[in-house]
């Protein structure tokens, strides 16, 4: 049954650490919590198992709350060791606990917290209860985290503007250590800056600390640069980081990507804690648009399913459903279709099993603004985000519809994958994507239009890229997208790297790989030139100088470390070392006309799986340690073994 | 506009208490939170208002949530002057806290936390902000309770049993602060008892305690004695408790009723905290049966309608409902009836404006339960408790359907006092009336059965004594029912002092003053025999010596401080003194024939008013400062007017 650990209501943990996350946003000085409903862990649960005993047994629950052990009709304080005669037991742990999440630790030989107790919360019916691989030990409170840590020097000082700069190797995560002599230490301020810039600005940096007298520690921030007036003290910074190994290896004769996929991959990792946020200086929110384009990067990087989870699960919230996730509805149609991304990745029905339920009340509260032609339209107060962009959102806007199409599609999916009938959520698919053509195809532009109503008959890439990405157009459609809004420099470009992910995709897909390679090289290359340690929120070539670390009207508003901005592992990954899996198997395409030499490691499901590339230029090598792969390669297909090498020259 | 205080979402405040006194239990080390939901303060909120400013002002905002201050689009952190021109702004104070409930306490002279702001919980349309009186100091943390403290000396210390016995003068609600040698401290256990017996029994006490070795305190806790083994120490109570005034006076010429008074009063202060509670050793839950009796008590002697207010708050939670108040469907039926009779009492529309809206969901969560006749069936898991005897709850329950009679009568009356239409509650009533009287009135045996399922045709007081209490009864039926059930000795008596206050108040409302006085005299009586200082959960005159403490199977389970054994203080003030308000008015009806002399004042409203009625055995004198007075004395009745004596000799 596995060992001891942790258990909670599940779901509480994600709600107890989400609202953590989503409070922790601090701009000079001043707290700004997400602006949206945060609550909803529980406070009182109870967990319940029965034992058959083949002899008398001990064990202790270890717990922060309030509450008893309850042995047959007998009652026990937590902590005490409590002793089971034979027979047969039922055992409930009672527990209350107001400031976090209740949870409970059972030592012992056979009675202990593996996996097989059951949760209550006094609403609904039990469920298995949760847990999490980060709290095994009974001294852990699974309401503090426990972050790993790594400390850093700095690797330059520069006596500056009366004071000293330091400048670490890299961005972190950190807690700043200040040694100097307790009374320098009581009136010392401490100015972190993502950039250089940032830091030696006292009045304009986002993270300015005056460290604890005690310990001389300031809080956990984003910094890669600190700056501290009058004269120079030891300063350490201590990366706080959630522990969750890289899977992949990408090394290839190409110095550009090579750094690429490095600072795509700490850029990433920074972002990637107990959850997927958007940045680590700003928002360090959970926007589940962001997320849901993590979860593809995940999977060619770490292929941590728990992750994945912790997100989904903190985005969603509690139920009833009052707003949409982050109060825009696009991000609920997201997070529906990231649900299914998840569990198509690993394969993970057990967690369908979970979250169900959820997507299926979510599903709800989105019907209840149907139109009559089955058009989701907006209600006072919801955010029809898509894109920054010039959009034209009257009535009934199309790409939201392109989504709604592909949240039917996934409805039908995951019913079937829990045995359940979909052919209604199926055919409420079929009926949706007919209006769609019906109302938003523009058959004389060759595209959607944004809007039927509005009589502007507005033609922007993201709805098209949409119909494209969510099986809308069909194939005479398709092509004609590809050419009339993709191809044509008269439609307005994208200029976020959030819509830079689904076009590079759309056009990876249709097999536009050129153009694809050109885009990381001279985009994500041109913030290598800028010596990006980690890629940027937003980039514009022509904007240099202090000015390119301003946005949103803040002179350093832009966040230099930004979880979307990691999406050439996902785009290198599938297309060009070509891994694609399903629930059933996997292919690998390699496209080493790209690359002069390659040694590629990436991982496979969501346990020890992988599949490595090694090529020299002439010799290729493929080996795997999992089943059910096969190698494309020049229009051949070669069935892969594992723990068995696949060569040809 | 009054004072600034902190402010939060609505109801907040009580949910937070709520929990901290539900997960307050305490039994021989281990922690009991009481088995039903308990969650749902908010965790982030936000603040709004508009002020048209005459001229330039600053302000300041406190709070320990995360969080800022929106200055029309300019945000400052909390605790920082904020200075706003003359002119129309809007401010808005953004707040999030995890571990309690987010408030705020805005400092200034014109922008300030008086009334008038509006509090968002990103769910539901803005509602004024929640306020307490407890919580007007900037310094204070509205989820840490400033209780008000007396420190009490024991009146007298024993040498027993190879320790000291500390006696206090009555029971208290203290920490207990040990002074002694800090060697000796760190090995020191103190042992607490409501009685003598508790106190020694050092396997069978509720409480024992080490006190903190850092100041030698004790967790708060009910205590009259305490038992410290080894040599004598210093041991000082500090009583913590809520301070709620005591307006209601009483004197007269008879030592025991005024015992009973004084004793009854003790006992209901101790019950009456942030809320009302059941006992103060056990089971220091909001029950909504109990608070729905205190809420008379309160009226006869606090008149505070704060706590009236905390308590319903705290009982209701939010919404959606997922199961009955307590688990107990006759408990929500009464949490309805407390909310009509809460607001009678007090005219209190704004709070009624409040709770309006979760008075109907509590019944449409009850209309799902019904059955074609409009009969309220326990669903799995509710629990019909009525009163603990023997009663044939099979199908339908008589008694549970007197209470929903009521429950519709009282919506109509709520909707009416809303100005809205409540003649669809009103025919609801009448409709259930007549099938109650078709089903479950058994004209041979003269009186309501429990059940018309079972075939039993069990006859109970309870059921009709709920048929009496809430109307249901005709006047034909209620001579029969006063005759072949309540004078009936077959039937079997009841035996809890919870539905005696029904039965009492049943048989002085008819008129049966001489038997209800015998019984005050007697049974409360019987308790100051054996040495009450505060009125028991339980009494049996047949039990006596170390058994009398004992209940549930438990040596000193029975709570000898119970708020539903102070209903003296309601049946003397309304039935004797002869007190009845309504919402235009009130009427002093005094029983003197029961009293040699009496000096007694009652509060009227929930303001200072009062009612002063002086009676030497010759003359009568009666005084109020409130308008809409009557007395009726003899049968005649004379107009009262505020502040000028009404004298007779």
């Amino acid at each position: 049954m596995g060992e001891s650990g942790w258990i909670w209501y599940p779901g509480d943990l994600e709600l107890y650490y989400g609202m953590q996350q989503n409070f922790s946003r601090v701009e000079r000085g001043y707290g700004w919590p997400a602006f949206w409903k945060s609550e909803g862990f529980r406070n009182r649960v109870a967990f319940r198992r029965g034992y058959a005993l083949d002899h008398e047994t001990e064990f202790r629950v270890y717990s922060k709350a309030v509450g008893f052990v309850l042995v047959g009709d007998r009652k026990y304080p937590f902590g005490q060791t409590i002793s089971c005669p034979a027979g047969e037991v039922s055992i409930a742990i009672h527990a209350g606990r107001i400031e976090a999440f209740p949870s409970v630790y059972i030592e012992g030989d056979v009675v202990r917290s593996d996996a097989g107790w059951m949760a209550e919360d006094y609403a609904q019916p039990p469920v298995p209860a949760g847990r999490s691989r980060y709290f095994t030990r009974p001294e852990q409170d699974p309401a503090r985290w426990d972050y790993s840590e790594r400390s850093c020097l700095p690797v330059n000082t520069e006596r500056v503007n009366g004071g000293t700069l330091y400048e670490f190797e890299t961005e972190l995560t950190a807690v700043l250590e200040v040694r100097c002599e307790e009374a320098r230490l009581s009136g010392l301020t401490v100015y972190c800056g993502e950039s250089r810039e940032e830091a030696l600005d006292l009045e304009h940096c986002y993270y300015s600390w005056r460290p604890d007298p005690e310990t001389g520690r300031t809080p956990r921030c984003a910094v890669r640069f600190a700056f501290i007036p009058g004269e120079a003290v030891s300063l350490t910074a201590v990366h706080q980081y959630v522990d969750i190994p890289v899977r992949a290896r990408f090394a290839c004769g190409d110095p550009l990507l090579q750094q690429i996929w490095a600072v795509a991959e700490h850029t990433f990792r920074l972002c990637s804690g107990i959850f997927f946020i958007d940045g680590v200086k700003r928002d360090k929110w959970i926007w589940s648009g962001d997320a849901y384009q993590s979860l593809f990067v995940n999977r060619y990087l770490m292929a941590d399913p728990d992750i994945d989870q912790r997100t989904l699960l903190a985005l969603r919230g509690n139920d009833p459903m009052t707003g949409h996730i982050n109060t825009i509805i696009d991000y609920s149609l997201l997070w529906i279709l990231g649900v299914r991304e998840h569990v198509e990745a690993y394969g993970d029905r057990r967690f369908l099993t979970q979250i169900y339920p959820k997507v299926q009340s979510l599903m709800s509260f989105c019907e209840e603004q149907l139109d009559e032609r089955g058009f989701l339209i907006a209600r006072p107060g919801d955010w029809t985000f898509i894109d920054w962009a010039d959009l034209d959102k009257e009535g009934p806007f199309g790409a939201e519809q392109m989504l709604l199409a592909a949240c039917w599609e996934a409805l039908a999916w995951m019913s079937e994958a829990l045995a359940l009938d979909g052919t209604a959520f199926r055919r409420r698919k079929e009926e949706l994507v007919s209006q769609i053509n019906a109302c938003f195809w523009d058959e004389e532009q060759g595209a959607y239009v944004d809007s039927f109503i509005s009589g502007r008959r507005h033609v922007s890439r993201q709805t098209n890229i949409f119909a494209l990405r969510f099986g809308v157009a069909d194939e005479a459609q398709r092509k004609k997208i590809m050419e009339r809004v993709l191809e044509n420099e008269d439609i307005s470009p994208i200029t976020t790297p959030y819509f830079e992910f689904f076009e590079l995709d759309v056009l990876a897909e249709a097999g536009q790989l050129d153009q694809v390679m050109e885009k990381i090289r001279s985009y994500w290359g041109g913030m290598l030139d800028r010596g990006a340690v980690t890629f940027w929120e937003e980039f514009d070539p022509d904007v240099t100088g202090p000015e390119q670390y301003g946005m949103y009207g803040d002179k350093f508003g832009k966040s230099l470390c930004h979880a979307w901005a990691a999406s050439p592992i996902y785009l290198l990954g599938k297309y060009f070392i070509g891994l694609r899996q399903t629930d059933s198997g996997f292919v690998l395409s390699p496209r080493l006309e790209y690359f002069s030499e390659l040694d590629c490691t990436l991982p496979i499901g969501g346990g020890d799986g992988f599949i490595r590339i090694n090529w020299d230029g002439k010799t290729r090598n493929v080996a795997t340690n999992r089943s059910g792969g096969v190698l494309r390669i020049n229009g051949q297909e070669y069935p892969l073994f594992p723990n068995r090498q696949w060569i040809s020259c």
